[in-house]
């Protein structure tokens, strides 16, 4: 089961052609990440982002109390870093959904760095980081 | 009773100083506001913001999941306006809240003007615009 | 002679209606305090915004390349804060204004609070604060 | 040469760590392809961005006054697309950069797509548009 997070989308989200800008897709991930790893061992402020990937694969209109859904998945689990899916989805007309059979807005990929602040260079997953990681690996849904 | 809309406060509103960012309450009562005229006779597409006043009342902060909430009040209802107060509420670890009985973040004051975009000038309420806003007038809280 | 702060306006900036979203002005006349405050005696970190008003004269589009110009003037200096009026102005085109002759996009008010982070209360102007602020204070063009 | 596009970083680019918000980085390269575009057969309305790429290589902070440079090169022309390397560079201290001998803070690819409007599909460039792509493919400095 991927991670679920809801996201409110804003007026100010889209642009003039009444298009969520494609600039909120990283907003909207980098939430839904946060969010995820708040339970995570390791927290939510122990990783930086160091590469993303988004396939833009159709525009998202604003309707006044609509939602995104951003899925999140686990590919792989390196040393110091992990893989992401992050699938932004949502019906047609905006209104919430609750599992993965539904249309893609957009798909993503990030890799993420476990990083030591104080150091200020990478470091190797602790161990019950990592087994926290991989409880998140599953088949990511054809979509 | 004011309306109530609740905001899901994202990472990048905040600023360097770990305060969400000032322009934001007019994000968040914007979007308070449209979902507020979703339901009136008006619409939500049908009036434009002529004036703003904020009072910045206490720096909020970014929690994973932490809400904020925008209660809306109407104060007069003129010829072709409405001057609404908006008041952005939270408890100080920004978990939801449920009432008024909470300290304010942000005071505001706005003047909406009903618009016609294709005589593209301010026009009259209708009888049932009117008495749709009048609905929403409200003694409010001392906060 | 008012500070003048170049804006240059990006297409995120815009929302459905083509309009440059009402937030946006609390963004670009944040860049120009900081802009203006850099040269000042106090610096650019030491005050907080406690009070803002807008009045939003007409709609800006965006145009690659074009630009908007936030005019700073000091109104009035208080004991431990000071009252700014910052005028957006722009040619209809939004090319370069090199004058205070054109129109206002908006006209915008504010109260800003000496603050003393470590005692987390406002504190008086230094004289040499003072001096600098008085400098900025001029007739506002009746625009 | 690559087109150059100067980026004027904002107050709220950034979060709380003190860094230009990941997201902003679409921002900016969005900005610089629509100033290039405007320039070329096509206008800067007739594509849409079909795919992202990007490598962040170092934070950056925001300076009163510093700016960013997007330096956008063509790597490849395709029927009716176009992939593009557009980097974020700037000195160490966000001040002004004249060339492409600095370190890079993000590398980014995007695919962009000719894209019908009327028709909502893709459609492949005019011969005009093609060569003026042309000009743009360069061989990208080893940064």
């Amino acid at each position: 089961m991927p991670h679920r997070y809801d996201v409110a989308v804003r007026w100010s989200d889209e642009d003039r052609l009444g298009h969520v800008n494609n600039s909120r897709y990283l907003t909207f991930t980098e939430d839904a990440r946060l969010s995820w790893l708040a339970d995570s061992p390791a927290g939510n402020g122990s990783v930086i982002l160091a590469r993303t990937e988004i396939d833009f694969i159709q525009p998202v209109h604003f309707v006044a109390g609509g939602l995104l859904v951003v899925l999140t998945w686990v590919l792989a689990v390196g040393n110091s870093s992990v893989r992401l899916r992050q699938d932004v989805v949502g019906a047609p007309d905006n209104t919430p959904v609750t599992g993965t059979g539904v249309p893609a807005v957009a798909r993503t990929e990030h890799v993420l760095v476990r990083y030591d602040y104080e150091q200020q260079r990478s470091r190797p997953w602790a161990d019950g980081e990592r087994t926290w990681l991989r409880r998140w690996i599953a088949e990511v849904a054809s979509i």
